[in-house]
């Protein structure tokens, strides 16, 4: 176990300019070597744990130093934290290794910032909204299984688009099942039934198709298969375990319209979905998973930036637009964040 | 003022199989002359009003009295309510001319089900939960406007893609400020204010847009100007009304941003927004406008289904799909309609 | 048992301008009332059945008869073959209703012209290639499934774009193996294995998207789900199954490759494939599916054309273009064809 | 007053290899830190005005040095200016800041090489051309605005497409009013006028859409609005004071065929559009429009190209090609250029 | 010779209601059997030659005098004009076959209502004012040739999109001679010598494409080769015959750079163009191709239409669009049209 | 002649770690100036040869030394090959220029490692199964054409997307000819005469539309009319002078019909096919085409893929995707590869 387990934790949105840190682990999340005036070199990094990031320097850096240190890895860093152009900036004193094992990279990725114990009881809570009995007791076999249970609440929603943090798949779910909960009593010819276990199964797959230890990237199968075919096998393969313990067949046109609604939630073909929405449910599901991925777009994309001086984000792919970040009701404008 | 007002009005919706029909008015909604097989003559034709529309049959007729029929147009019917295959169908003995004036053939469209004054009592109880001055103020000059009121209710939300009836229009903005009023709590960033405005102005173009008097169809204005900025226009314009009348310039930015929602609620340049979505506000307004309509079309889309035997309504072209009718928890099919 | 069947059977290819024709069966493939220049009114209509189709007329006919008679149903029918414009015309003397059950309304479909036997047993001896002993055993799961082997005999390879017709998915995979097994050898990279297996399994799918017994169409579950998917679901199970019986783990890649081949096949998001081919087993497959499929529309579409006054069939979707009919090598000309 | 504005201006385009230049301001367009063989730093850098831009080198610097010149900014510069590799350079000897004020960064901005008076002279002179009184009249109302006029003689037709200096935007206009001039006879079914009302006004937006004092960048509104919507909204408003003025109405399709030639002009809704031509003037404005921008791109694309040894510019992402530079009827090819 | 020849020529565009007609020669467009009032047959059918078409009935047809009639074919009719709903319509006493041979079927085509002569002599001497000797000698290999200006002058610019008449391409090519007559003085940098020679030479491939004796059709060559190509390898072929004469090769980058032109000129992929415009004179020559195209479009769907109850013609494939036909400068509404 | 010449030649390919290397000539492919973590600078590079490349180093290196050496030039090279990281690495200790003359180039492009020779004789051998007299006579003039043969058998298929390397052409028409020699028995209603000379044919413009002598780009010619017109211009005068030669005409549907094929075999107007495929064999044509050429990009990116740790090479653009590089029926994976 490394002396660093017993020094106090010090995130990286808590750091104050002027503080001294002693011995605090971070990732390294990138890093270059650059040459001073005097032609001296030293090394541009990024710092980050799961709290936020910040720009560093180690000045007297050589190339050796600068090719020991890992990228993506973690390190013991000393140094301080200094005011530049109004953001803080650590400056590098010294870096060491980490002893393998004495840490999780895991506790250093983008993290969600709710509690996800908290998140995970209340889609629990909402899931038991759900009447029907099949559904519920295939909603149940997920529920119920701790290795799913322990993967689904680290999962991010997306490797970078939307939720792309440790926890983003359950506070994505959380927030469609809400939304689910207060819409569908306005549109009576909707079940609710289809639309809670729709939701909260539409995405599982990502937990198979992601990988999210150390990094986020996609396994082998979530490329080959894609983690909407990925989720219709899962639920497949319960309702089969469900029929096989009760020796009952699990309603037919029940589990197809499940898997339509995961099969078609992407609601365009060229974003991978094999079926475009064909019943009310699919299409609620459809409308409720963009106005949540694309709000979060939108909330992240005015977080993660970094240009006081523009009342626009970059661009936005999935947007095809860049957004507007002011809030004109309050006259609030996005203040100087550090870069 | 024609004798047939003294009788008592017998609604399409309600007319039995078996009941004979003295002197009712209703809307010849199509015709066509056909041959029976010993070759005589007749008439195959639709009745409809606001409640609904029945198949219809007119026998030994000739060229003359056909041509003689205005397609679209009012009359007198007498006749009776057959039961044919299982559907109800009319046999015409007699029609005669309605005089002119003497009937409102805004009365015989296809209406809403609901009660337009209490869909317009709750848009506007609604629309009090804005907070912000100028733009309740806004609001306002179009919510005091008696003539803009009537329109607004009388008014379709579409020609034919959905709440294609009068009081559509109303009908469907309160189902989207309903939506707002329970989703905006679950997104804190997002400004009510702006949501509510940007729903009930997004489509009020359409009073303007659109012709609803005895069919259907765009103005001039409509199709070459559009709704959406024709829309703008008159939001442009009650704004200059209220700073005339307050001596206060109307808040820029404010503005700007109600005016970007209604640009770019259709989501996609290619439906004729010449914006794309860039605020939350905006994001929102498109995909509840998108929920509510898309819902809106499967509903209709299986009250006009025609088929009892197929699971499947017709394709339907905004969906690019066709919809399964079934209700798959309830085990419900869809019964047998009258063609 | 109906008299019919001891009458010898007259297939539609085979009568002859000038043949009387006592009491055949053929299905009513369509149906149309008119009227003669003297007002009497005639039935138009078209026979088929398996071997093909020939226009018909039934003179002296009434709203009655023409409504008795039963559009894609089967009839017996009494009259003679005469030769008008060019082309064959069968007169109806009389129809009589068939007795229920004593026919079966598939043998009058369209049919492969091959022997589907001959096609079956030339597949399997193809599959035997196949020296990967768990894909073998996974395509043995199908071939020795007698329900399977039945159906996938029958199935057609669409509903109308290419192999149209009973025995067609048959007969295209066989198409499809041969292609396999003189074009793998000149790609050494490639596995055939994989390539024949996936093959084989890349439409079995149909078997369950469609419904082939008395017309084509899709299921509930085709048209909610779709074959490429279904037919992943069906490896899945074969899979697991493979697994209890053996109590040996599936290769999870060869499982996850083949998946892969048959996602993938459609080679575009737009033609419902939600994976794009990524090795180069799914790029052969795809692509000498595409070859076989298309050219099998060209020889069916200058098959079924009607009009030899043309060197050009009719406009194919498919192909975004007409096809040139005339084989210019030899200078023949697709002859005088019956309409 | 800075001393230096007693110094004889020495444009860009002007410069010699060999000569002196004691004190002259230009703009900073970009730098660039870089290090020579012996480890020493240097900066690389562009030096622009309204007549062009020159690679610039500054000898022995320091990070200091760098991060003291403000990019984008202007600066006086002392130095000289030699032959590298056949393309002029400018030898920093020394720069010093530009006293607040003391000059106006517009001026060095890419600017027109036409006269912007004469551009707008004949602008108006083109203009008279109107016989139609109400249309005049509202072409009056921005011709007689001198806030108009100097904003109009400023701005750039657009960001960095076609026309984006200074003055492009008379000089666009312009163009598009001579071609009109000429090709409206040939089309007498046209009306001259809407044609030349719809050609000064479709892009009078760009006045507000764009920023273009010390650099080129789209406002708030242009970006939330859009150029095509702020110009039917400045014409709507310009017609409704005219009939406050006048106490007649306007003509209102007068009024609507205008505007939509403004919606319409870009053709396509991909472009922003959200209106398609529907009436011949519309499509003659969209087409000249077309016309003029693409040759302007054509002709800009060969004046920046600097690969004398390409007959190629580099790719035009509008033209969704490269250009071809020789004048093959000449044989005239495109010279040497400096980078 | 039939005797029809001496009777004087009544053109349909001239016929007045209330005229005898003896003996006419006319197309019969279309053919209808129809049922009257009281059971009796009757033919309605449309009229047509090279200025205008009608509407006619035959009372007292049979199924045999309407099977006895070839549809597009050559017919004498007698009878008369009447007045029918505010339109002409002809009323067929009799009509007679016509001896073969004795009429031109294309002189009963639709043809341009200008002077083909005169049309050709204006191309002619428009095309006198290229400089460039080669490009001229090209241009005269084509208006030297006899044949060649015998099926120019016949040729329509399109099968129905636009000059769909014959003399509509020596239409369509003398307004774009015209165009670049005085557009290009307006761009400097662009060679009219290129711009004249590759307008006239653009569409040739027309000539060759199509079929239009007796009606509009593609050859077989115009639809597996297209028009576009045929036209490039008809000019590659006379740069050799001039090659051969001369002794001289043609400059090569002069008929690269028209072929260029003519491969490039429908702007798009999509259009079968297999290259994009990349010189300054292929991008005039697209845009004014287009320009003169749309408006004959938008000309000719106002003069086809024949609804004088709506200001809006039908819809436009090509423009994506319907069109508005009212003039509103001069208020002027299109008159009432016969069908 | 250079001294090198004596020198035995050592193939990059060849090179093995530790080996000295006193005087052999490569290409330059790639060069860059960097400095150490020392201040001193170095050169980092890319040699190549035919048969592959290297990363390289210069320590000591100057500007002046830096910018003397031509980038895409030859030179002598001295020094020793290491091992870095697993690697391959050439640390140059000298450089000397190459006597202008003394080596081609086009021998240190990347070159196909199969024999031309012998690629070229299987190609002859292949056309020899062309049974019909003209098509056998048109190859012919093709084959017989040394200058054309030469050229044919360095060109590369493609400037980058497969088969891009010298020889690439002949290899790829040779597999193409081998796959239609097994597949065309497999259709008999396809004429292999037409199949086998449209596959030799297809490509050959892109012996013009390429320059591949010391670098891969396109000729003029080949940006302004593309090697799809250029092959069929070259087939039309070889088809002209044939029948010069004969005094027979070349039959005019068999010239059709392969122009056809060569015009559309890209499949897509997008790729720059100006017609789709309308015929058997053109469909052939296309199918191949894409199966060889999509088949050598998955082999080419799985060979020039350097990251051992992913099973995933790169993004595609021609498959849209990354391409999975492990065999998972053999269970290799791609082994470690020099960067």
């Amino acid at each position: 176990m490394s002396s660093g387990q017993g020094v106090r934790r010090r995130p990286i949105a808590q750091l104050q300019a002027g503080e001294r840190v002693e011995d605090q682990v971070y990732r390294l999340a990138a890093k270059d070597l650059r040459t001073t005036s005097n032609g001296s070199l030293y090394i541009h990094a990024v710092i980050a744990d799961a709290t936020g990031q910040m720009t560093a320097r180690l000045w007297q850096a050589s190339q050796e130093l600068y090719d020991s240190i890992p990228e993506g890895g973690l390190l013991h860093f000393r140094g301080r934290v200094e005011n530049y152009k109004g953001s803080r900036q650590f400056i590098i004193d010294a870096v060491r290794q980490v002893e393998p094992g004495s840490y999780d990279p895991a506790d250093f990725l983008p993290a969600t910032s709710q509690d996800v114990d908290t998140l995970w009881e209340e889609v629990k809570e909402l899931l038991r909204g759900i009447r029907h009995r099949e559904l519920l007791n295939l909603v149940g076999k997920f529920v119920n299984d701790p290795q799913f249970v322990a993967d689904f609440k680290r999962a991010p929603a997306a490797v970078q688009l939307h939720h792309a943090y440790v926890g983003g798949l359950v506070e994505h779910t959380r927030n469609l099942l809400r939304l689910a909960r207060v819409v569908c009593p306005l549109y009576p010819q909707i079940s609710p039934d289809l639309v809670l276990a729709g939701i909260f199964l539409h995405d599982v797959g990502k937990v198979r198709e992601l990988r999210y230890q150390t990094n986020f990237e996609y396994t082998n199968e979530g490329q080959l298969i894609g983690h909407i075919v990925q989720c219709v096998l899962w639920v497949h393969d319960k309702c089969r375990q469900i029929e096989q313990e009760s020796g009952q067949p699990f309603p037919a046109e029940v589990e197809m319209a499940l898997k339509h609604i995961i099969l078609s939630h992407h609601g365009k073909y060229e974003f991978g979905s094999p079926r475009l929405p064909a019943t009310g449910e699919a299409i609620m599901v459809h409308y409720l998973d963009n106005l949540d991925a694309k709000l979060a777009m939108v909330r992240e994309a005015i977080a993660a930036d970094t240009d006081p001086a523009s009342d626009w984000t970059g661009y936005l792919k999935a947007l095809e637009s860049r957004v507007f970040k002011p809030n004109v009701i309050s006259g609030r404008r996005p203040g100087p964040q550090t870069d």
